[in-house]
């Protein structure tokens, strides 16, 4: 192996681990090499990263919270680079730190396919008050969804007061981001009669503010009709836990058009809901539900890296799927290598 | 405690376990007591009964596998009980043994709440060659399920080849039950404009029919009109992996109406996923998905049944929602406990 270049990614990654401390110092004077580094080792699948990013988080956990979590999902085209770049640019005009981040298990084989490209967002990425983060790459959409849940923590702890989770409107990971948001926005297309089309209903139900984007030129009158359907649809639903009615809202993201009203949504639901108690109940109830599903990961990973589990799976597996093994015995057989 | 009178339930309970074979023997020879008595063995909560109830279910998965099975949900009141009661009926009649089970996670507080009932469907209760077993009371939906998955091999050992599992149309147990049987039918009641109403989409999306109930006098041309728009909504989602398209049908249950037509599609569909090999594979995703459901329900058993954890868990969870700990310093923690 010929010795990688000066300041090369091989180079970098060499460098020791710097004391809990030191990220924490960083992180809070706003040293963004400092706070990727730290995302770095909670992305990280080395024993010792992961100790050193827990004790990051953890160090980083009493000055995390006081941010709004937002989540933004819609198809692939519905412009959702250029919403989040108009809304950050406006938030940061207003005063605010803004991070984005993004789920997107799929990026395994595309090593981040959205947010990958941070020419996506030339304007946003080019500011001192905003910070972009792809998603992480290879990794189960558990795994993406509990490290981008710390990056929040650490992401907060560096003073971004907004921070953004963008995903791609197509799969599970909406429920994922849904749990670690505390608003949840539905990017859509203007169109006529098919305005459903594409997007799973489960989606359109988490939400709690839909955006038809777009709205611009000919396409107003599409959008306003998109909107009348989608309000119609929405009064069908069962009206939601923290009692806010979702609005349906119009913009047109590359002109920066109607980005104000929903960030007047954004906040009115923040005051109504922090009024409520609900706001604090909902982060709550993440939280449990976060310490059941770490648990429920570090279980399983215990489970299928035990050696002899590892060395049986193959074959009990196929006992079960034969139909030779009730699933009940080739748990049974497996679950007996731990000495639990 | 005064002794209970004879007969009663304490007193069967007391009854001694019966080896393995004399379950097998019984349950092949068509004994519905002895079937009855070995599904609450797979029920019961007790450790030397459940041990008996995996060499029970071991023993019957050879004359296993040989039905069809159908789950069957839609909204309380659209009439699912008597649906059924044709459906079996009518299968009886050409020459079927049909079982009809339920998965009701709610019937913790209700004990049995669907189903529990036999006089619902008195003629099929009352017909030696249907069986008819209620919802596992005090389970988890998870319990719930794995049990009525092991019930369901047992009622097929027994010669049943329909085997019918109900639920009701509104939550997670539509998932749970499409993940163990063969053909997904969503009953439908008329009705303009809001036929949607109070059906998950995520339902309708896994449904391998749609029948439009009470079908009759005057409601006929409301349920047409139930039945366009619901063909309409279909063109909307994505083609299914099974190559099958849902028909949408009217039946009138309570006149026997259109229950021929629909169980000749059921037919259809059983030849048509068997010859391309869907039917099967299908059955063996979900044996592979049992096995880890089955796997991941144990683990968390054996977490939560560690004493340790079952001790510290309380302030744990405090301090993990209260945010004074992360939600992974809390897991690691817990974790500990165990000596993996």
């Amino acid at each position: 192996m010929s010795k990688p270049p000066p300041n090369s990614p091989k180079q970098r990654k060499r460098k020791p681990l710097l004391a809990p401390e030191a990220y924490l110092k960083g992180i809070r004077e706003g040293d963004r090499v400092l706070l990727g580094q730290a995302i770095t080792l909670v992305e990280s699948h080395k024993p010792d990263h992961s100790e050193r990013a827990r004790e990051v988080v953890e160090a980083c956990l009493p000055y995390s919270g006081r941010s709004i979590r937002l989540g933004i999902t819609g198809s692939p085209g519905v412009g959702k680079s250029t919403f989040i770049e108009a809304l950050g640019m406006y938030l940061i005009e207003k005063g605010h730190k803004v991070a984005v981040l993004a789920i997107d298990p799929s990026s395994k084989q595309s090593k981040g396919s959205i947010l990958g490209d941070k020419t996506r967002m030339t304007r946003l990425s080019a500011d001192p008050n905003a910070f972009i983060r792809p998603s992480p790459a290879g990794e189960s959409l558990g795994g993406v969804a509990r490290k981008t849940r710390e990056t929040i923590l650490l992401c907060e702890a560096a003073g971004y007061d907004v921070v953004i989770v963008e995903t791609v409107g197509v799969g599970q990971s909406e429920t994922a981001v849904h749990s670690m948001v505390d608003f949840f926005l539905l990017l859509l297309l203007p169109g006529a009669g098919d305005e459903l089309q594409g997007i799973k209903r489960g989606i359109v139900e988490m939400a709690d503010l839909l955006a038809v984007n777009k709205a611009d030129g000919d396409r107003v009158s599409l959008a306003k009709e998109a909107q009348r359907s989608y309000r119609n649809a929405l009064h069908l639903f069962p009206s939601k836990e923290s009692g806010w009615n979702p609005p349906v809202c119009l913009c047109a993201a590359l002109q920066s058009e109607g980005i104000p009203e929903i960030w007047e949504e954004v906040q009115k639901f923040q005051a109504t809901t922090t009024q409520s108690g609900y706001f604090q109940q909902h982060r709550q109830e993440q939280a449990k539900y976060w310490l059941l599903e770490f648990i429920q990961e570090k279980l399983a990973q215990l489970f299928f890296e035990n050696p002899a589990v590892k060395e049986q799976w193959t074959e009990v597996e196929h006992k079960v799927v034969s139909g030779e093994w009730s699933s009940i015995k080739g748990g049974e057989v497996l679950l007996k290598f731990l000495s639990l």
